[in-house]
């Protein structure tokens, strides 16, 4: 119970359940019910949070429109003022956040402090840059335009969606989160969250199956989403094989390959590979396995069925060939690191997207079978392409049919300023905190007709 | 037959039945099925296209799958010529394609030409916006986001969605086809044009129903759509009356009201609106009503069903007390302009849209009742604001919560190159040529990764 | 010596002479000199500063030279963090340094302080302004331009300029030093400050004489300058009279009239004139004159040449029949206000910049004679005009040649993040934040030259 | 007389001499003098100009500023077209202008006829970008910055600088002046264009100390301007050695050298510094060299005291130990292409401008010894790196001090719309199409004050 008690976080619960939080206060659902969290590690129930009523959900939807409408006249300034406040009680409360984090999702300790802190940095920066955003439109004249004369100006300016409904996954839940409320509400709007549960949406939003249905239920309602990926490292000959290597483990395998811009797959010339191969498992022979709290480099994955399902391509991988560069060792939820070699097409493993720590190889024989094997992914969140020689670099990364392309980097979502996207099944429209302001803004303009040209002179 | 068989339309007619255009050619549908299209004025089957198979359909896309590839790899300034060539020739054939619209959709003959030229206006402009638009990228350091060094450059551009779908509505079949074919290519794009039949899109697309149900279809695909619109013209005590008058008549009664930003509702002040409606009477009586072919101010509306459902609007007026202003009359598709003074709230036609020549006059006692009306709608496309004063005109084109308020003059989508964007049931995105190309693009990122941090300096 | 002797302030004076900053330490001068500063209420000496020596300035711009160099390689994030530190010691110490105006320049105690506490706000905006365009550069493709492939990325970026040197003025010090060093160093420039000496810019800056000179003397270094203004308020029938009266008080003679953006020319039509010079006697009458420390409205202009040349210019309008509103006096140099009506071209405060307590109407019969007199003038600062009429005040504003008008309001420097610029004999460049900063910076590129065209996919 | 007498030509010559033209027409001065052009190859006198009077140049001043209020209420749209007409009467009449490019600074032919053809896309595109660089300003809302409610919409654009000066340099006289008239047109500006004399110039601007007297004449004027370079050559040992020579051929040799960014110094890896010599030796040795009638590759450089300083710098180089790989030949104005191996910083070709066919080359062990001899030159125009490796690419180009760093080829200005820009005695501004038309215009805005506070809803 980290989080309840005392200070900011007195009203948080009530008994043995969080409550809700609606239309300016902490909340216990008429339902009498709740629904359990279930500690990856210890398998038991962690937390319970309340199980709300339809109605309860409708009177948030209510209560936020209605909200919308004063925030959204609230100066500029002040929305940022109010942002950079609430990134300074994130900070200064980043110790009992970040236990939730171990607790619910078996996040390494370290790691998650780190992502309270960085996301304290995030609404910050989303503050300050959605006053600029919002802060400036666009002035246009009529005599631009073949046949008119300059006696129309239009002022455009962008004004805020409305009410905006966010549903961020669990593997970043506070990052993501607050990547969605930061940018939403400097920019007006007001906003509904729907926190991740993680059993109900492992095998949902990370397989991007459950993104495209919500898509279809959205109707006409502007969508902005990041689902799975599998997101391939490609290796040329010539590349610095010390920072390969470096960057396939912390790729691949951070927060136990549970994040959507892991490396999930390499894609290795043959001439490379064996050296590349030796150097990845000399690393992983050093990581830690174990328990979050312990700061293991390796931790439970979030559900059983996710463990499940991560056995499930691996067993599969085995049967048609693969090469086990480690022993498959799995107790519980917490799966040991996985290096698996000679990797063929034929595999599910080649184009499924474990979310665990397990890595498939592909040994390839030239850069355009890279790319084709990228390219061929229903997949196109990131990809990363290491070699040494700028033309190839740039020629391959724009062969590559993916939202980002790293050169010689693992992918990675941040620094949280850059474009972040997912082609293809990996979502729709683009992040990083300029793009999710923008996304959360819709076009108005105003014409000021006159009665004859004026052409302002200086 | 105006297009058919010689010149660069030689090979577009099969016997009787035009062709459709798929993978470089002209081609007959193997369904042997034609579809009618009836001239609105004789109510005569007036010309025949094909209706092409499942099958068909799914290999049009498929080329334009193909194609697509290529053509995002032909140099901007490549695509720009192409696209000049086809404006010089729809403006050079003017006359043949204006002929279509006559026949067709009744359009007045000379607007139908006007169409078609400006049709090639906006495709040239298109052609130069879009070299600009995607021709730039951004360039991104690590270092704005703090905890970072400056050792990544992100290198952000504009890229083609892929393949385009584009459904244009009846009323401006030129100009709307190219105001997103000239965007879908230039930004390298392949584009699937489906025409309006008009039958079957009237009572769908402009009530925004239709538009509605493709969206909840589209699934995780980008949306830009323009619908429908209730467009509400508020006319206060200090307004230039005569130039009310002129942009009543103008708004509401061009192209016998079949636009989506014709004037569709008068809000005026109470100590006005007598003087208005009478100055707007005097210049409807001077409308010419007739065939398109004779120039005509009033011409037959698109359809039988058309007809019948302004008839249902205006007699519901009538018997919940509605002042006509003009006797109604109507010949087979041809309404006669009328004016329907004294209209309430509870009336249909206050808040449908009848996408014909007969418009509803609401008296207000204050600016905030007609503010009040315009939000009350479903629809929030366009609207305008008369009076003189700076203060009211910038206040109320604030509060009105639609894509566009015009000061002083009647809702216009053009000049072509400014923003214009339906919110509510009106539509999703932003058009306008800059707007319209940047929706037919996404992002894409490459990051260039350095070992060490680096500072450009000079 | 309000800031002198501790805290932060400690080491900044050497007996009874203010010490001057060069590489990273508070210095006294070789030359054994210092400079008296008079306090204007007092006319005694106030503070003395050192009086450099040619070498100590030549020393100075070689350490900025060096400094700059690794400044410019500092994370951007880090320098905005270091702004932020200084706003913050800046509002925290606003006492003092107010005290400071009070005396030096007899600024009223409570503007004094806003000034400061401004600044602070000013210099936060920039640092964050900073961040995003320094941070952002433009990535652009070589085949924009016919007869190229896509074989050449562009990547163009905004680097330093190098060392800058910024003189403001007498009037704001602080305000307008911080909107150069602010700018300056957020972009990576170093920076060289020579403070306003009163005496010796009053006549030179305020008059532009100076600084055209120094632009001579310049050379091919880029030059930012806002210097004198003769801003011109136009007042037509319709205006809100009440609004007038109440921005020619506030805009003519807030800090008695010593502001480049200050009022300085009524153009008013004949038929509202009588109104309004009435109401502006009624409310000048209630102005306190008098000491700054007393919070006066009207305190004693900055030095006596500058009081001797205020009253050339009230004595010339008297002889050739100005109409004198109140009459006139002055202690010292402390000028009572004055309103001189029946202004006529011929005299000289028609079109001098009195910057003090004076403030001559004209009276007008059409919009275009004030129009016509308002850009006659060799200044073109900012202007105002006053109306109701949303036409007339584009058309006015739109043809009145000075850098800024304001439509219904006093011309005023702020918001801070407003272009501010000065036409013709009143400035080169434009200021407000983000302009100060783009000027601050010089173009930068990378072409990266590729062997063959590559479109990027996606 | 290749222009004159007939066509658009026709009133361009008055007996043997050219007219100049000036408010609206061709014009012979009063002097009854003229100024002699002298054949580079021939060495006798082509054309003789006008030689105008002071009083002759003040009234081209006064037309200037006359017409340009006129020119600046055209609509933007109208201007495009005005410019397209005149980029198609340049293509036309490519042949005419190109021969007097031939005979007045020996340009080869071919080249002769590109510059025009090259000119008239330019002129399209900036009429282009022109379009939508003034068509479009900003619109910023006052609660952006700390305090201020939303009460002020400040409307900021672009407009005219007034009457601008060009004057373009010898060496590509028909692509460097519609390079500045374009902008300055599009922009609404008038212009006067100060064409070169070969003579007068060529020890001047190149030089650079003409541009910085100017700039020291101009005063508060806003300056463009470009001026000479020592444009280094970076070559690092793995860099493509037939790359690297051919850029070095072309690069160096172009035009005889005679442009500004042509490559003029070579910093070289001694490991390879053999072999590309040896490489660039051989394609030296096929040049033709002779009459640029006959499209020789090198041609008398423009006058005999530029052939006599060229001379100057080859034989203190020869003195000081510099190894000719060729014989030194010259003819008249004609020199014939000439390497200079182990070049040393103590020789004078080592820092000045030939601007002739001579290149030094600098044996270097380092890339950092290449980045100091680039960064110790008075001039920062462009320079080149070679290499394959993306981090030394990147990292060596930030380190550079010049204007653009082109990676893997010989510095260039094109294409045209690239920002185009010296830094130090280089130049000042920036230019590039985009940069040029940005460059002619300055800021004015327009403040619309509202009684009370509004944010646009929708």
């Amino acid at each position: 119970m980290a989080l309840a008690g005392t200070g900011v976080f007195a009203e948080i619960i009530d008994g043995e359940v969080y409550r809700y939080y609606a239309d300016g206060e902490w909340r216990s659902s008429a339902s009498g019910k709740s629904v359990a969290i279930v500690n990856p590690t210890t398998r038991q129930t962690q937390y319970r949070v309340q199980a709300c009523t339809q109605e309860e959900v409708n009177k948030v939807m209510e209560a936020a429109k209605v909200a919308q409408k004063a925030w959204a006249r609230t100066p500029l300034w002040k929305r940022a003022e109010l942002l950079h406040k609430a990134a300074a009680i994130l900070k200064e409360h980043k110790a009992p956040i970040a236990e939730c984090l171990v607790k619910e999702i078996a996040k390494p300790a370290k790691d998650a402090v780190t992502e309270v802190v960085r996301s304290g940095d995030l609404v910050s920066y989303t503050a300050e840059e959605g006053v600029r955003i919002l802060g400036e439109g666009k002035l246009l004249v009529s005599d631009s335009f073949p046949g008119n004369e300059r006696n129309k100006y239009c002022l455009s300016s962008k004004i805020p969606l409305g009410v905006v409904l966010a549903i961020p996954p669990f593997n970043y839940p506070v990052n993501l989160a607050v990547s969605k409320i930061g940018p939403a509400l400097i920019a007006g709007n007001a906003l509904v969250l729907k926190p991740p549960t993680q059993v109900s949406l492992l095998h949902s939003f990370t397989g991007g199956d459950t993104g495209i249905a919500i898509s279809k239920k959205a109707g006409m309602v502007p969508l902005q989403m990041e689902l799975g990926g599998k997101d391939a490292c490609i290796v040329l000959e010539d590349a610095d094989l010390d920072l390969v290597a470096a960057n396939i483990v912390k790729g691949a395998f951070s927060y136990s390959g549970q994040r959507c811009t892991a490396v999930k797959v390499v894609l290795i010339m043959e001439s490379v590979a064996d050296a590349v191969v030796q150097k990845v498992n000399a690393k992983l022979a050093k990581l830690k396995v174990g328990p979050p709290e312990d700061n293991s480099d390796i931790t439970p994955v979030v559900t059983e069925s996710s463990a499940n399902f991560i056995e499930g391509l691996v067993m599969d991988a085995k049967e048609k060939g693969a090469t086990f560069c480690q022993e498959y060792r799995r107790e519980g939820n917490l799966i040991w690191p996985l290096l698996l070699d000679h990797v063929r097409p034929d595999m599910r493993i080649a184009w499924e997207e474990p979310f665990g720590p397990v890595l498939p190889v592909i040994r390839i024989n030239s850069a355009e079978e890279g790319i084709h094997h990228c390219n061929a992914s229903n997949f196109g969140l990131q990809g990363c392409i290491f070699t040494r020689d700028i033309n190839k670099a740039i020629l391959i990364s724009d062969a590559m049919e993916t939202g980002t392309v790293q050169i010689n980097s693992a992918p990675a979502r941040g620094p949280d300023h850059f474009p972040f996207q997912g082609l293809k099944d990996s979502g729709i429209g683009s992040q990083g905190i300029t793009n999710s302001i923008n996304m959360m803004t819709k076009v108005k303009s105003t014409v000021i007709n006159l009665p004859s040209p004026s052409y302002t002179m200086g």
